[in-house]
């Protein structure tokens, strides 16, 4: 699939290219696990027409657009903006490609191809075959950044993992005495609340939680709970603990041959449920446990890591976003490292990141960066 | 001294402030140790002087604007903005404070006083004595900033410190093998060329010198080149290395009772100078170190510190502002720590910063930093 966006793309292009991503964003948390997507119909320089997938298993961002437009005659002049590409596909809707061949809109701008295998590429080939004239790859980066969760789905058949920390400027997420509470202030941690509802589900280990008694909740903010996904081996963590309580859905993954079935059925007692994997690494299978949640339709997972968690999935490459909160403070070379060992043997080897984006949060930054493959 | 800017200061005054820390700056590097200061005379709401201190021993900034200003009588309905107090005392030069009262100029905005002991408020008394209307306080944090080695040298006796460390985001300085060449991009490293122009030393431990092999001039910009300053307790670092070379002077520390005199003989007949001091803490004296920089003139050294030195200075409280570099890479808890031990025991006890700016340079970030006290 040529995109060649340079050629074709204009400054208003763009602008309305941001505008689905606008109208997008109205879907994030009801949609998973379908992709955010918008819609906007110009018609000689003027908006008639706009919308946005609502709801999963509700109609497309183009149906919508479509339909919201009061004059149909118009269409077979206008261009339609979507920020991914129409589907091609019968799903839980007919194809939204098919609408638009239907509608005879001459020209559509799409921002990024769908991975959906029983998409890329099809929806744009089925515009173009119709004689519709199509351009690829308006704001494509952003467009893919958008529906981030959804790409990795289908790209790596695998849930979207963003690891979040919460260090000192010297890397450190504890003292010496391993105390943790706390480093960031409060601005922080409510966005860490804010940023748990994008979520399908937050993730943590044994060790954390026990240390904090962390209940890994959206508390400060309106939104839906995520999934809690605990990584605990031998079953440790006591059930009276917190983040057993009834305010969100646990899911405990523990080792296969030392989960004893006594604790398991004390924590399903408690409305927990229990799954057991291999060992890979003197730790937890890592890719078991993400195949699981990718079973349960688990879209993407903040992962709130402690020393050995976040290095774990540095180094199985399975971290797709880091969200990096760092207190102006230092706690010295005693503390706790953020990160495990990563065997980085010379600075060539480090693991590399982008940043993407730098916030303030009171007297704390987050950084945003994403893995350099 | 009652400063009481927001009931006299107006914004067109903040902006002759600004025009002032302007002229100033264009002393940085030639002033030295003397502050950097700027003056602006307006009339009738007409800048009709200005003048800078442009040298160590030569005419202040408020005599250089009253001798730029074409119709001397104007004075007497002007008003002369100042960032720091004018003096009151005969240095290298009259007070300026008697011009000022000489020139009979009515009106003069002061950005902050002048902690030296000499000055200290006596020069706005003597303005004040002579009727003159005086404010205090026009953009004083920005203003005592400008000057903040000079602040240092006469509030606390001893050069102003800064500390500057490169470092992996999760706060390495070098790989589990001690490589640490390079952790940041050309772009950072410039910058930090760029940084030592403006202190008068740089300085540097002997294990960080012997892994880097670090020469401590200024090689990607134009500047002159600040005095070295090696700590060396054992008189470690090889004469050969290139921290002993022509291109700048270089100033060793080493411990009274371990400088071993063939030792001292060989690097001054390569030109450098030792100078043996006692111990504190298990390393050179701090204290003795920088009161012989201070005897020296050195108004402010940046240390390029390994961790144990960086984290040695924030334990005796001798840092007085961060330069962070942080490069977008990960090294893991098996990397050397950016600090040593500190000692901080519950998160409360932290050592605290106030971020003061962030800039990117290539990939990088560069913090700057201040201690809360």
């Amino acid at each position: 699939m040529a995109t060649n966006p340079a050629a074709l793309a204009g400054p208003e292009d763009e602008a309305y290219m941001r505008r689905c991503h606008e109208l997008a964003g109205r879907g994030a948390g009801s949609v998973s696990p379908n992709p955010m997507v918008g819609s906007v119909i110009v018609h000689d320089g003027r908006v008639i027409g706009e919308g946005w997938h609502r709801q999963y298993g509700g109609p497309h961002a183009e149906v919508n657009a479509i339909a919201s437009v009061e004059d149909p005659a118009l269409l077979r002049q206008s261009t339609l903006y979507v920020n991914l590409e129409p589907c091609s596909h019968y799903g839980k809707t007919p194809p939204c490609a098919d609408l638009i061949v239907e509608k005879r809109i001459p020209k559509v701008v799409v921002g990024c191809l769908d991975p959906h295998e029983k998409v890329a590429g099809k929806g744009i080939a089925k515009l173009r075959d119709a004689g519709i004239e199509v351009t690829v790859g308006v704001l494509e980066a952003e467009s893919e950044r958008l529906n981030e969760a959804f790409m990795t789905l289908h790209r790596k058949g695998r849930p979207f993992v963003a690891l979040k920390t919460a260090q000192t400027l010297d890397g450190r997420i504890a003292t010496s005495l391993g105390a943790s509470k706390w480093i960031t202030g409060d601005e922080s941690r409510c966005e860490v609340h804010r940023l748990r509802c994008f979520y399908d589900a937050v993730m943590c280990g044994a060790s954390t939680v026990m240390s904090d008694d962390a209940e890994l909740t959206v508390r400060h903010c309106a939104g839906r709970q995520p999934l809690r996904v605990l990584l605990d081996r031998r079953l440790q963590v006591p059930v009276e603990a917190r983040i057993f309580n009834s305010e969100a859905k646990t899911l405990v993954f523990a080792l296969r041959s030392e989960a004893e079935p006594c604790r398991v059925s004390q924590l399903e007692a408690r409305g927990v449920e229990v799954v057991t994997v291999g060992e890979s690494g003197g730790g937890l299978d890592l890719a078991q446990v993400f195949g699981e949640l990718h079973r349960r339709r688990v879209l993407s997972v903040m992962v709130e890591g402690g020393s050995r968690l976040s290095a774990a999935l540095v180094r199985a490459g399975l971290v797709d976003k880091y969200h990096l909160f760092i207190a102006p403070k230092l706690f010295g070379g005693d503390g706790l490292a953020s990160f495990g060992p990563l065997d980085v043997v010379h600075p060539d080897c480090a693991v590399k990141l982008n940043f993407a984006g730098i916030q303030r949060f009171g007297e704390d930054l987050l950084l945003e960066a994403y893995p350099i493959p």
